[in-house]
């Protein structure tokens, strides 16, 4: 049997084309290891946000000045960052997803530009605003994840379009929020669409043409989903045959989520992949018993053949969406006296992970909001969490408000990408501080039509004003060293540099500056917009500049991105930021910052 | 006859319900005197745009940066200034009128936004991108001209609507975009729709409650225009009776055009305002046989009682769309060895006039960009443009193109306002430096649909790469001092500073600080978008600001704003700045800079 699987997932790779040897992207690898470059979305392959360029200091960051803007000339949030390749920064957008090439020797002036033509209506299958979280780059492409699932590969220097590929299909709510991810001959792309009953699937498709070459799906059969039940483990043990269909009921696995429009990351070394698969679906777990493998669920595989190494599911039988897709960023840390190869995972639910990236086993899971009440804790042997019956949507019933709960379903911690520092050997991360009220409903699935079976009334944490924090975090002990209260989540990525310095924005639009070691505030700047995007680092002529897109939006500023509520509604699903039209109004704005 | 006419004038008045007495407006006069403020349009009622502010100056402006920005969440282009009355900014935007108070204790937090509801089709009446050039102060109350043609008061402090007038009705045509100037008691404000038969008006309203107190046409009878045909006077003579009526064929005034879409003045000890009216329709000469009079008009206007002490008809008859809606700059200056109260006005059709604001006697008229071909001079005893034959459109027939005219119909300059320092006695001129073909063309009237009447393509100026100059001008001699040539038309406003620094904002988006003697450029940052906006200077908690909007639109940039056309394609009447897809694209966005 396990023979057979294995030749079943030799045929589904031969099916997609796949080449035995991979031509190695000399160019990407180059460039990743030139700190005046940022050629992925984190500005690595590990996930760090950290840049080696060092002219911005703790002590000189006071100093920070605008050097010049770029207004994109869309509206919605604008999440995401863009790249910096040979003296070149190229731009993405929400929806209509314009890419700019903007010429750094003449402070943004337009080399090219890219406006695709999508169908209007795609915009409205979109759950949490129409976002897109950036471009991915190699060997000369700039690689974009169009709204309606098309991915295209534009030459970096004409912006002509190169190849294009299907990756999914709007018409049943699938479209693409993600950054691709270039890694050796290959583009790897994720999918959304968890509120349309979905299948997530991660797809690899051959960096010169396009073509695709292997697919893994989030749930099923083993074979779609590149499972090899003997090889692929979870917490050292082999998952065995058909660990997903055993944990759904019938075929609800075919609508169950597990979306993958979150980052993906890259260990060279052990030539691994690492991203996670979103929540289940619908948000009414009463109408999907089990634990809904693999959803919620942090992936290791091989990206030369999309086979999982190991596997760890975070919230088996998800109540709260708590969609796993936040990024796993890789360092070498010491963990209780031992240094490992460690992959760190601040979750939607609430909880920072640490695990051995190579094995997946499970080092610390502590929470990284003190507010966190669904589970008390995880249990490292087991990797469940202890749950706490008066948190659990499914116990209270359908139609019945579970109230109370912590975090919201905005997570502790959403797509804001968090940052590591070598140097001080702390996570800096982005997160949110609030609760809410879920009340599961009966859904019936129609293809391409919301499926979403709950709804959701967020509250601040209790006692506390503030909606968001900006920690740094030992992932070693599982303990927050500092913490910085923000107003409102704290949606837009950090950035931590060998200059001490770590920045983030707000969604009032402050780019702020704190001491990576204290947290103590060094610089602020109201930018145009409240800050979605995360900010980057690159060096051009021999100066280092800080950029980021401002841009109010995603869900955290839907409510304001959509005009969806008042100011004085502070309820729903649509997010608890809506004060927020107090501060700011939309536009996307690059904001490009230097010492004089 | 006279008395008649002067006891109608009387009449027309007391309909509109004219009060004998005004009560002052101490409140404003106040703030007027107070350069910390900036709360009409141009900074004061001079026009000169010029701030007695020092901390920014020619040695230390290099060190400017931006301390914060705002974006307006709109798209169009941003034409005018942000007021700064009390510690508020208050920001204005294009259709549809957003006005936003902004907090300057706290870098704009919003303190409250009016968002007016207006029918989405007004925009589609608007000849010239959907702009707004800005709001109105007075009395604790913020006017707002909206697209709809509605004028509004709002509580300055709340932003409640404190009443509103009918301005004029956008389903003929009519439409705001000025902005609207409190004098004394009264509100004053006109009207938009050159091109589509739109006969101009300038109309008082009671600042107090908005009811109508006069109103004075820009052609037909002498009553309904205010004129006092022996007391009104064009260059030191009356005009007589039904000067107007007699300088055009049979009811055709009545589509005659001579908006009033432009700047308003204002001298309280001559306690006269003072404006322009816009060119005669159609844009096809021959089918307004005449001088078309008071088209193209220079207007001195009692506040109180809206009759003319004075006009000057800059180009009768016109035949290039030289719309004469452009500031008019009351400044004290030597003029041939005499002090003189000078009005200084650069117009559309390229001459830079300086007339004795007391007597309308003609002074200076000299061409302030070296391109002008449609006339070769003016003669300053009849004030009388020297026509050339070989540039008159109506000489070359309907549907034939007449080429190489200069300037182009967007004029040598538009509505962006120069400004004057009394320090260096010159004006600062952003300019435009192109040419045209023009192709008059039978054209019916049809009520609320344009009527236009002519093709036009522009071209650069013979020889010339640059669309535009930043100039600075003698109006005592007529001569150009120094010129800056600008890639493209200079669409935003002057300020000039008692640092003897003076600003103007560029098409690619580029804020400029040049020094007021040489023209040097001292300063540059590149904002988010390109700027048809002008920059103003206040003071804020002992330190000076500078603020610009950005936003690229308006005529210069509708190609742009609207998508009109690819950049590929310089020619017709949306302007020759397409080109400028490759520097910049849209959103407002207001920067505010100060010194470290």
């Amino acid at each position: 049997m396990a023979n057979l699987l294995r030749t079943c997932i030799a045929l589904a790779m031969l099916t997609f084309g796949l080449q035995a040897s991979a031509a190695a992207n000399d160019d990407l690898e180059e460039r990743l290891g030139d700190a005046r470059s940022w050629v992925t979305a984190a500005g690595s392959y590990s996930g760090q946000r950290f840049s080696t360029l060092n002219e911005i200091t703790a002590d000189n960051v006071h100093a920070l000045r605008p050097a010049w803007s770029f207004s994109t000339g869309v509206l919605r949030g604008h999440e995401g960052a863009p790249l910096v390749v040979g003296g070149v920064m190229y731009v993405h957008t929400p929806f209509p997803n314009i890419v700019y090439a903007l010429d750094l020797d003449h402070e943004g002036r337009i080399l090219w530009k890219y406006e695709p033509r999508q169908d209007a209506s795609v915009a409205a299958v979109m759950c949490c605003d129409t976002v897109s979280r950036g471009l991915g780059y190699g060997d000369g492409k700039i690689l974009l994840a169009q709204a309606d699932a098309t991915l295209v590969a534009l030459d970096a220097k004409t912006g002509a379009v190169v190849w294009t590929a299907k990756n999914g299909d709007p018409k049943l709510g699938e479209t693409m929020t993600g950054s691709p991810l270039v890694v050796k001959d290959k583009v790897i792309a994720g999918i959304g669409g968890g509120e349309y009953g979905v299948l997530g699937r991660l797809t690899a498709y051959r960096l010169s043409d396009g073509k695709p070459l292997w697919s893994a799906a989030s749930a099923g059969p083993d074979a779609s989903m590149l499972i090899d039940p003997q090889k692929t483990t979870e917490l050292g043990r082999p998952v065995g045959e058909n660990s997903s269909l055993k944990s759904w009921e019938g075929d609800a696995w075919k609508i169950g989520g597990g979306p993958t429009w979150g980052w993906i990351t890259y260990d060279p070394k052990l030539d691994l992949i690492y991203y996670g698969t979103g929540n289940p679906g619908t948000w009414n777990p009463g109408q999907r018993p089990g634990d809904n493998k693999w959803t919620d669920t942090i992936f290791a595989r091989s990206p030369e053949t999309g086979v999982a190494k190991w596997v760890y599911q975070m919230t088996p039988h998800d109540e709260w969406d708590f969609d796993g897709i936040n990024e796993m960023i890789l360092a070498d840390i010491p963990v209780r006296g031992a240094m490992r190869q460690a992959l760190v995972h601040f979750d939607r639910n609430g909880f920072g992970y640490t695990l051995d990236r190579a094995s997946g086993e499970l080092l610390v899971a502590e929470k990284f909001d003190p507010s966190v009440n669904w589970a008390s804790g995880i249990d490292l042997a087991t990797g469940k969490p202890q749950r706490a019956p008066a948190f659990s949507p499914e116990a209270g019933g359908e139609d019945t408000a579970t109230e109370g709960i912590c975090p919201s379903a905005l997570g502790a911690k959403n797509q804001q990408p968090a940052a590591f520092s070598p140097q001080t050997r702390l996570f800096y991360v982005p997160t949110n501080h609030t609760c809410m009220g879920y009340e599961p409903f009966h859904v019936s699935y129609t293809a391409g039509q919301p499926y979403v079976g709950a709804t959701l009334t967020m509250t601040p944490a209790p006692g506390d004003a503030n909606l968001g924090n900006f920690i740094a975090w030992d992932a070693a002990s599982g303990k927050i060293v500092w913490s910085v209260p923000e107003r409102f989540s704290v949606w837009s990525g950090a950035l931590a540099t060998a200059g001490g310095v770590v920045f983030y924005g707000t969604l009032e639009g402050y780019l702020k500056a704190v001491d990576a070691r204290t947290g103590r505030e060094l610089y602020r700047f109201k930018t145009p917009s409240g800050i979605v995007g995360n900010p980057i680092t690159y060096e051009h002529d021999g100066r280092q500049y800080v950029a980021v897109l401002s841009g109010v939006g995603g869900w955290a500023g839907i409510g304001l991105a959509a005009g969806l509520s008042s100011p004085d509604d502070g309820s729903g699903a649509v997010g608890l930021n809506l004060a927020l039209s107090n501060y700011t109004a939309l536009g996307g704005v690059v904001t490009v910052f230097a010492l004089p």
